[in-house]
């Protein structure tokens, strides 16, 4: 075994309506690039945002009293709070500044996944894709390649930095459920289930770097259980979330 | 840039005394792999336990009473609880069936690292290494690697399955602070610190398939900032963590 990863280095910069699996093609035909069955292809959630028509012209939001509350105590947007506020079902901590949203899809993540780097136009914010899934799902199609991830950068509790997970999948078996299998002393695996679609998506984030605009990265040599899939499979059932 | 995943697929099985060192660079000459000081050398946290004899027998343990009455709750092993409890600095969360702890070098991980996976012997239960980073840096020093990071796989709030994080690390700044930095378009990143060394030792993950007895990962073409590093860093600060 042996895995590659490859960035797509001369992706151009994205627009509302741009056809992204038509750019991936092109990019990686100049890059000398094959993409085929065997290949993850992880696409970060800003250019699909942006493709999708996915952004927000801050200019045209009137922030609510309570956005402006918070964005006062916090010297935040008002605007930017009360966006978030709406990309929101529910919203987990809203603490010292740092705002924890559910989003509409039941990702839990900062500010709802709004986010205004690598935008181009002062105002102009993306937001999450409305159904990451169904993006990757079409890119997937698209591109004929194996899988497609979808990717967002989300901090963590207890630990510092950021990583990169899956918010949308196509094309794969997200968690790898080894229970019941046995290690190598015979013994079975009670508590193994990898997050495989998040440890591609972190891979993938060390080709993806922030300021130097990589958002496409191919994974080779990868062999993973292939089904329909669903990032929200990653998302644990608030029920049993100790942590919501 | 393109990276390489190469994990070594010849490491015996380790006892308590072992050299990792020496097993590592002889796993690799055998594979035809060159570790030099480009190669991020990741290892798995139980074969460092292993090696260091961090082992307990849990024939050795008489359980406390809450250690006896959590267990008889969930239909846990009384000894194994007591040993979780006294591998603790702090429980972060009882409930459910579900220990959180915080250990003694600061991270929040289920069972406090105790762990029965992968060990042979009725009884033996693998602990974390006393001191991580200082087991990371012996390697590296012993390896003439470029850095070498001890991984684990934890569990998350929010998300199901397991990732690989750095819980030791020498030869790196785990965290890439990008703040400051400006985005393709000229804007201020303001909260863009990366979790690299987490990143990396997800991406070692995919290639250290639980069943299959790959505790040790190759990365290569990796470009990280050099540096003395901690493990430490990628822990939040308990005063600043909002879920703890």
């Amino acid at each position: 075994m042996r895995l590659e990863i490859v960035p797509l280095t001369t992706i151009p910069e994205v627009r509302a309506g741009d056809d992204l699996a038509t750019l991936i093609q092109a990019a990686a035909a100049r890059e000398n690039q094959i993409i085929d069955a065997e290949t993850v292809v992880a696409v970060a959630q800003k250019i699909v945002s942006k493709a999708e028509g996915a952004l927000v012209d801050l200019r045209g939001i009137s922030p609510s009293p309570v956005a402006q509350s918070w964005a006062a105590e916090w010297g935040k947007d008002p605007r930017l709070i009360e966006l978030v506020l709406t990309q929101s079902r529910r919203i987990v901590k809203m603490d010292r500044g740092v705002l924890i949203a559910e989003t509409a899809t039941g990702l839990v993540c900062a500010n709802a996944g709004v986010d205004q780097s690598n935008v181009d136009g002062a105002g102009i914010t993306t937001v999450l894709p409305q159904d990451p899934d169904a993006s990757a799902r079409r890119l997937h199609a698209a591109l004929g390649c194996g899988t497609v991830l979808v990717t967002d950068s989300f901090g963590r509790p207890w630990r510092e930095g950021l990583v990169d997970v899956a918010i949308g999948v196509s094309g794969i078996e997200p968690l790898s459920d080894l229970r019941g299998t046995a290690d190598r002393h015979g013994r079975k695996l009670t508590a193994t289930v990898v997050a495989v679609a998040d440890q591609l998506a972190a891979a993938a984030g060390l080709a993806m770097v922030k300021d130097a605009g990589c958002p496409v990265v191919l994974i080779r040599g990868y062999n993973w259980k292939r089904a329909g899939g669903s990032a929200r499979s990653l998302v644990r059932d608030p029920q049993n979330d100790l942590f919501r």
